[in-house]
């Protein structure tokens, strides 16, 4: 079960790697049925937000007409940022499922857990380590290539991460 | 100088009180000048996370055409939350002006500080305390007419702050 939503976040991350932009993927699902999908699209809109998760996050509300997405479970190729996990506990997400740690900026368990602040009026479930080598080895290869590659443009880009 | 661009923030805060959302105004300013502004749209538009600070930040991203907002600074009524100081230190916001503090949720100082973390990739000055008074009252009123009223939308919505 949980490996079939991650695929399709995987599918998100692709869909990332193939416009160049840092492969994450995400989507919210509700009983058993995809509500709002999402990849990272920073550098295609010029958008900080631009994070999958926040457009998972978006799409799930549009289609739901509701900011409260209860009942709802997200499912990241990447532990969130502190953006987005407080966006997850803003939008009341019941289970954050999450495939790879991000040790530099995980906000989610990692250098910080916003997503369990005993002190914020929400806490969500956690489940990590699905598909975890697929997600990670995804993200590991394309900032390999950045690194290889010599273009200042994507210099810039691997530094700002 | 700084007064002026938070009475900037304080109309945006009018604008969302005046459609019976949560009163919060945000303006990014570079070289003296407004980039984008924004008001607490939650309830409005159903999406949990349309608060003032991102919808500043996207305005200003898609007028400089740029995700890095390298020089600007946002002024907000009201201390941001995680989700906000995430996406601000994202945007590389230079320095974060902001009224009143928000003991219960505010993530740049209150119960954690996003925007100062040493374990992130950038840090943002901040200046708090311009025009509280202002920014304070105008928050508290909302929520104590909120408590007059019965209306049970109105409850459950006091009751998500």
């Amino acid at each position: 079960m949980h490996e079939e939503f991650m695929a399709e976040a995987l599918n998100e991350a692709y869909e990332a790697l193939a416009i160049g932009e840092v492969p994450v993927g995400a989507v919210v699902v509700k009983d058993g049925r995809v509500l709002g999908r999402g990849h990272n699209l920073r550098e295609t809109v010029n958008d900080p937000t631009a994070h999958a998760e926040i457009i998972a996050v978006r799409a799930a509300s549009d289609e739901l007409n509701a900011w409260r997405l209860e009942g709802c479970d997200i499912y990241v190729t990447v532990e969130p940022c502190a953006m987005c996990a407080g966006a997850l506990v803003l939008a009341r997400i019941r289970t954050l499922v999450f495939g790879a740690r991000d040790p530099k900026a995980g906000a989610c368990g990692s250098i910080m857990n916003i997503v369990q602040d005993e002190r914020l009026n929400h806490r969500i479930e956690i489940v990590e380590g699905i598909l975890r080598d697929e997600c990670q080895s995804l993200l590991q290869g394309f900032f390999r290539d950045l690194r290889r590659g010599v273009g200042a443009v994507e210099r810039a880009r691997l530094e700002s991460e």
